[in-house]
């Protein structure tokens, strides 16, 4: 049993059933009915006007998002472990023609606004050193753990007051938004934030992301940035149709509370094991190599995580049934 | 009934299939079993070694073979017309980093040697002028013509008699090989094609396209530029599966014969009103704007191209019964 | 005697007596007094607001103003022949990130409406053609053809009326306005340029140009911009002293006027032989393979400039003894 | 008395003469008899052959060699203090078009094997992340220590080993090597350093820096990105002949000998209150605010550097007489 990550997971059948009722002619691009509905269905959904775009990974919705906020003279302030910074290969220079990541501290990747503040606090004003322009937090962090809407507004009064962009990665939103049980606008736009990754690839969608704009003036040159960086699809109606499916009857939530109880299943089986509390549906352990080893040849297949620790992260289609012996065989070491 | 692009058309039956079939777990990226097939797949079809990378759309494949085979001091000479030039928002620039077009001559958007050789002389070696580091061709054109093997290889030549990598943007590739009726090595790389966009999307395919490299060693940095730009779908399977599929049983040639068959119809019937001649799928006609209103207001859509010309483009799922109305409506005004 | 361009001339001795005045300890970078002059130096000049940015090189100028009128998805609409596309290496691209120069017609290398207007009438507006952004004219232009403040006025008005920002490369700015008479400002602010390019170095300076914005708000990025670009000397003063000496009674006119007077000489020479009007400092000469040589054997150095042509460039410091030999070869052949 | 830096002191008298000596006609750019002659002298002061191109800035210096080094999907590995990283406005990050400062630790700014190799160690091989490409360190460095020529070998010999390019910023690599006294090869390409910036702008020169290849193949590509970021001075000569007139007579060690002997005129001064060793002609102390208040008040200048210290810089031309008055009052406090 896999818990390597839970980008690979199987698609949801509603997906594959979109993309089938999706499958005839219709206007290229981001011209047909599918994709011109995302806007009014994204306002439903966060009660406020915003701008969508469909981008195929959470890479290019991420690098999108901070080339709308950030020049390429500025910087981005994120956590010195933010997927951005560790997992992108440099995307985000590449879209902000070489904008600079200013890392920040924080446990389990979480940024704070006295961590933002200090980055600031050791930026001179003049011309030699790199302002920033923009900050990023993922929600849920690369490390599981949740933003709440105050500890967002927090740093998204900050970002406001110094004239900042705030950008949330949420390649695990719909986890964070599970886990926290709060509307998706508390956490977001109403907490400052102003552009969203919205992730539906790690939820069930195939190859679908929503890049949302809460300041829809932001969304005209990210249209031209999106088709400059190859990512305008002529049948788009494909990805628009997948987002949809994932939004209709909240199938999205349901996947992501799904996949939050596995995690909790092994959470319990880990006891103090665990390195980081677990919020969201990904779980970290302390294991010896003779432990990870000992589950490895149990058939269970995870991440090291550095030296004496593993990553497994549970994905919305792993039910009890799938989890239990893997929590039984942590508990049993 | 639409003849605007094969860009929109329908997906073929056989990749939906493909989808569902790999609707399983497997290693995330182009770690699974169908993306580690294409090197193989691709070798036996062109009997040769190539890297294959997936990728979303033809301008992804397009400029990261062009940032493959120029540096962002350096030039690439193309057609005035090419897609590259004008309908890529600026992609070849920003994946090269400020790489500049050199734009050459030729009827139907087709190159020619004397045209390269013209725009090469026209440059002079000192640092101040942008040296050309790339010949970038069409086949089928974007006006529907064909490169022959002997046209390309006398473009390969002069490309490697002058040290330029040669690109091939085959959108359209299927129509050219079933035009041709060549093996689709001698149109490629036995005619010194270094790398080839060899298009699905238009043929049939979801959002897939195939970046071959005939020289292999210009995988490596691409596959790192391929994430960079947000490219790398952690669910590749199912780009890698749409591929396959077209593949198989020769499904990408069929659907380019039975669209090139479609636009014969259209030739037939537009006889004298023909811009270029029709090779492929797509049709070039003379057409007064008042001949243009009463197609469209008989339910015929095609773009204008220019005043008094129009652009016709048959898909692989339109059939002879399809076009028939149309050729017939042609015939008739 | 050379005749190649003026950009070796030597440097005219009263910039060399400012480098040496300037040779005290002063605050690094530009906050020495020379350079805390320029801004209200050029204000009195132009009689208008603005601020002036040091560097050493016309191609540095003119970039930086193009960085800061167009985004990286965007064009310049300049002529096909003018500098920045022809001999500036891509300098344009690499500081605008990939920016498209959008080419134009025009004898002389010289823009009108008209042309300019069909540039912007090719380009569609969808997200797959780069939307123009500004428009860079040269005064003098590339062959020595001036602008009048009534031409650039048509050209600003259009460049406003499309929501375009317009630079001008002043590389013979000096000639320019020596030959035309007219306050500086009647050409450039007041017909609706944004950024001057004022070049200094062809006419008697050693390594510092100027670039004006008449939009003030455009210098706080680009004062980011040339840092970035490696162009902020810590020994700024230099620079603007320079420019300063250049200022002062009028020298810069005073060669500018020289230079266009050695050309005159030159031009009625010519007579029927010349291939542009002569108005500024640059002579295009018709001359055979033969006729060349025999000026060459007689110890007269120039460009060829195509086959048949010839272009002869007057430095500030050539007196009417040094071109007369030349005049009266040209007129002996 | 200023104490600021050595980066805006007056330019050496021999350097002006330089300059009125090179105040005639020659050929443009770096086709003119001064810049011609760079390449045999630096071979001659560094016994072996190498490319060196004139810059007017470090910055340039530096970032051209980044650029030669390493491409837009790699990293350059620096110390977390590095100008490049800290002062440079992204300058890196823009020649290289996105690659990425892959940050180490080090006393007094200074880089060791076993800080770059934790640094390589954190960096997986795949291509979700960036890899290293190259390695720059600072000689003397941002807090004035020094490089021996094995403590650059050890370094340069895991470069080697790991593929790595290996760049030195030698702003002040005068006052290195007349601490070391050294052969200047010894601690350069003797040492594996591929390229160097050799500055001379902070040791007497006005606006003129030499990039020096030790590895003449990089440098083809550097001309050409040398002017395509509009550093190739027309008049370049005046460049040339600057930096000649350092290398005459050794001018460059003897100022350097001179400001390093000023530091050590402060050193003995300062006593505990030293930070760092006083190698070079840097000097940090430790001093509280009231302390600080108390030298400016008695008219010495200098930055704070961080909470408690100060740093103060010797130049070329500051004399025991100039600096004894400090350092008397530094003993007074």
């Amino acid at each position: 049993m896999r818990f390597f990550s839970d980008n690979a997971a199987p698609v949801h059948p509603a997906v594959l059933d979109a993309l089938a009722a999706a499958n005839t002619l219709d206007t290229a691009y981001d011209g047909d009915r599918w994709s011109a509905a995302l806007d009014r269905r994204f306002a439903e959904l966060f009660e406020t006007e915003c701008r969508v775009l469909w981008v195929p990974t959470g890479t290019a919705a991420n690098c999108l998002a901070l080339a709308a906020l950030c020049p390429p003279y500025g910087g981005v302030i994120c956590h010195r472990e933010a997927h951005i910074q560790v997992d992108e290969a440099g995307a985000p220079e590449f879209y902000t023609h070489g904008a600079k990541l200013l890392l920040a501290e924080g446990d389990g990747a979480k940024l704070t606004p006295a961590g933002i503040a200090g980055v600031l606090a050791g930026i001179r004003g003049d011309v030699h050193q790199v302002p920033a322009h923009a900050v990023s937090i993922t929600n849920a962090t690369e490390y599981g753990l949740i933003y709440t809407p105050d500890e967002v507004a927090a740093i998204g009064e900050l970002a406001r007051a110094r004239g900042l962009g705030l950008h949330m990665d949420g390649a695990r939103f719909a986890n964070a938004v599970a886990a926290l049980g709060c509307h998706p606008a508390d956490v977001t736009w109403r907490a400052g934030v102003d552009a969203l990754s919205f992730g539906f690839v790690k939820n069930g969608g195939m190859n679908a992301e929503a890049l949302v704009f809460f300041r829809p003036e932001l969304a005209a040159a990210s249209l031209r940035r999106r088709k400059r960086a190859g990512h305008l699809q002529s049948k788009g109606r494909y990805l628009a149709a997948q987002i949809l499916a994932m939004l209709d009857s909240d199938l999205w939530l349901a996947n992501g509370r799904a996949a939050n109880a596995g995690a909790r299943l092994l959470a319990e089986a880990a006891g103090t094991r665990l390195v980081h509390a677990v919020q969201a549906n990904e779980v970290f352990l302390r294991l010896t190599a003779g432990e990870a080893a000992r589950l490895r040849g149990a058939g269970f297949d995870f991440y090291d995580w550095g030296v004496g620790e593993a990553r497994l992260v549970i994905s919305w289609n792993q039910t009890a049934a799938d989890i239990r012996p893997l929590a039984d065989a942590i508990r049993a070491l």
